[in-house]
């Protein structure tokens, strides 16, 4: 992150850190509150509830707007971390260098967590029929959960396919971030927004494709983009969508945050 | 069903069958498609809906106020049951008959189908904060999923801590099914509906208890009503659950449904 990024997001991050970490303090039996916690507490990016602070702020108002847009979009988003994780899906054993929630707490309580997190995160926005409906959108079986599916159903194949997987997969709920910030800030016009949140959903995903080929030579494994057309086209496929993405929100007047995170986006893959 | 309530739910639930089977109806590709709509179609009882619709009616509106309400609710309730059924979970191969949804789909598209059914019953009620914040409260980690937990922990060891577990597991749906019928058709007053919401749901469970005991004669098994107190008790507790709820209601003007309803729910219990 460059300096002013950091600047800009580190009383924004606390906030949001501070509010996620207070989600379920309520909930009896603790073992249940501490179970829904521990996904949500991982020191992960928080690149979401960025997004969506982020667009608030291009709207014109300040992030505190947003928060409940940010921390709705954090919740389902760790909501599918945890079903993901799970032994019928990816089984994976450790999430950023802990143990996934069900091995901690055992598979039956990591799905009832992931549900829990998922009903969570329309509590948190249920005042605002729009934000609603654009989380229910980017989160459902015509958003993410169709990701998903084609993901572990192996359904990508050729470029076509994949850019959808992922537009669905990951570019869903970053682009329902953004669209959400928006419109907790006011704004009048969600295009710009839009057209940014869908780009940089893809910038993120395609960047990513070059760090796991610089980390893994290998010509085997699901179809990625630098499988299907070399590291090169990749890296350089990635610049070219964060600066497409800083071309649509370019006039809007507070857009220097989302113009430093779409930076941020792509940093790591040149 | 005695034949005033077969009457008057025939209609209702001809209604609610057709706006269930058309959820999903542009989901792509297909095969998710009839992934999600495989678990709705189930000919179930649609207890629930009936519930938020004769609330509805209770509150001097027409059923169609609620009937968004009442296919949340259904929706909600069956994305519990597919996770439920889950290996992880109860690890059911049937249900009414059929094959569950893992055995049919594998588990990671059931654990997915789930998911998108969860967040459907939340895009179908998006535009009442009223009623997003009542589907929430009832299913999430206060409600139906808590009761869930407290259920795979055998967390009930006496009669307290059991109807702990079924006012949150059972009970918790059911109230918010009255309270979010009463609320969608404008009812000023939810008292009376959520004692009886509250007492019918407790009044189901223990009659299906009875109705278990009946078909199973065995002491052995998780804690139930019958184990803690007897058949005759448990028999008698439902009838008076039952006719408490109708007294809650009984001064209002049309809840001749929910009264049908509440005979109903302990009627195979004697």
């Amino acid at each position: 992150m460059s300096p002013e990024l950091l600047e800009w997001s580190r009383p924004r991050l606390a906030r949001v850190e501070a509010e996620l970490a207070a989600c379920f303090a309520d909930v009896q039996p603790v073992a249940l509150r501490e179970a829904c916690q521990y996904p949500i507490l991982t020191g992960g990016k928080r690149i979401r509830p960025l997004l969506a602070l982020a667009a608030c702020e291009a709207a014109g108002a300040p992030f505190t707007e947003a928060i409940d847009a940010a921390v709705a979009v954090e919740l389902l988003h760790t909501y599918s971390l945890v079903h993901d994780d799970l032994p019928a899906m990816d089984d994976d054993d450790l999430r950023r260098g802990r143990p996934t929630a069900h091995k901690v707490y055992g598979e039956a309580v990591a799905i009832l967590v992931g549900d829990a997190l998922l009903t969570e995160a329309f509590a948190r926005i249920a005042s605002s029929p729009r934000l609603v409906a654009e989380l229910a959108l980017a989160g459902g079986a015509r958003g993410m959960v169709g990701g998903q599916y084609r993901d572990i159903q192996n359904l990508a194949h050729d470029l076509d396919s994949l850019v959808l997987l992922h537009r669905l997969k990951t570019g869903a709920l970053i682009r329902g971030a953004v669209r959400m910030g928006a419109i907790a800030g006011g704004a009048r016009d969600l295009e710009q927004v839009t057209v940014y949140g869908e780009l940089i959903g893809l910038a993120f995903q395609v960047a990513d494709d070059v760090l796991d080929a610089d980390q893994d030579a290998g010509d085997a494994g699901p179809p990625s983009f630098v499988r299907l057309h070399g590291r090169d086209w990749t890296a350089a496929e990635a610049q070219r969508l964060a600066r497409t993405a800083i071309d649509a929100v370019a006039d809007l007047s507070g857009a220097q945050p989302l113009v430093q995170l779409a930076r941020f986006a792509v940093e790591r893959a040149h």
